[in-house]
């Protein structure tokens, strides 16, 4: 059965959304190629098939799942004999409080250091609603988060401290080898990353090392994301 | 084999401290009651025999083990057929980054909230040592503090808001019932209650109930706790 994976297109077809990011690694991680179908912000009318209006959705032969944690779910659930994306129910359970750090706390950071530059990595028909929308939503201003700039990357350095602890005793979230939680907070960092040029992960050094690694899985899967 | 707990003793025997309490509730989930030994700040010849100076210490037959979170994996390896703390390896590798979390945020954060109040909890004999070291170690004072007391709520409230998001999904950390993690975040919050008055989670009603919850495992053991 066909498998196709519904993602947000950018400029230059660009896929850099966080949560279809974590929907491809968690495939992947799967041994599942599917077809990518590339939306962009005013395309809604693609996915109008998924009674709702945001990307991942996967569409895994008469299923329609939207959401990249049930996506993954989805995928643990449908394919038992793949390599396992949580370990068992505790690990589901704990990779959903990743999950909700990730949505809650990691990305609306990184979303106030990168906005600028990747404003200019949207499509050209969907640049203005993303920009209104965007700064809408978090209540600023362009000028007020470029005063912002270094206090957010001390911020965000504070926030990602617990993880570089935790990546002195051990090199994946999982222990001994990467499961979803790798890939959540992956596809939040790889987003940030090709939204903007800036290294926002400088002398972060267990950090930087654990993302190498994840560029490199699944036949370097991440490593080469061109728009 | 006789199982015994070294703990941190505070003023009228209290046992306040986060760590001993993660061991303590980690015991109860393997069925084991241990005996229990108070230890002082400036007691720290009781605890000699162990090579270091920081309780919890748990004495297991003939070996002797420091720090909460190799106790949790020894008793998770030592009792393979008690109710498991971790899942499989995959839980616990993510209940390792609970564990630097509740350790490098939650734990500073509350010390700042409580630090005052529970210098009050400490024993008198220690009082002293325990003021002047933990004011070092934040590089602050009482009344910067307490100028920063509705800051530091604020931030509190912010920092458990990935948990309270995830408890709106599932009832523990592990998922489906209580598991280490769960043991981890209840130690640090149960010391911040035992320290202060305060209702420090006033208005957070997911953590309150799960925090309820908690109260009520294995017979209550942390319901009514008195110095």
């Amino acid at each position: 059965m066909s498998v196709t994976l519904y993602e947000m297109a950018g400029a230059n077809d660009l896929r850099f959304s966080p949560y279809c990011w974590r929907a491809r690694m968690a495939l992947a991680h799967k041994g599942i190629t599917p077809e990518r179908v590339g939306v962009r912000y005013t395309e809604k009318e693609l996915i109008a098939f998924s009674g709702q209006g945001k990307v991942p959705i996967l569409v895994d032969g008469d299923r329609a799942i939207s959401d990249s944690w049930f996506i993954a779910c989805h995928l643990e659930a449908s394919y038992p004999d793949a390599p396992s994306l949580f370990g068992n129910a505790v690990g589901r359970g704990l990779s959903l409080y990743i999950n909700t750090w990730a949505d809650t706390r990691l990305n609306p950071l990184l979303m106030r250091l990168v906005l600028r530059d990747l404003v200019q990595r949207v499509d050209p028909v969907d640049r203005e609603y993303f920009q209104e929308t965007r700064l809408q939503r978090l209540g600023t201003t362009f000028e007020a988060l470029d005063a912002q700039h270094d206090a957010l990357l001390q911020k965000l350095r504070e926030e990602l401290a617990p993880m570089a602890q935790m990546l002195k005793q051990q090199f994946w979230f999982g222990g001994e080898g990467p499961t979803y939680a790798d890939y959540i907070v992956f596809g939040t960092l790889l987003w940030a990353r090709l939204a903007s040029d800036e290294d926002l992960l400088d002398g972060q050094n267990e950090v930087r090392d654990w993302f190498a690694q994840l560029l490199e899985l699944h036949d370097g899967l991440a490593r080469n994301v061109t728009g």
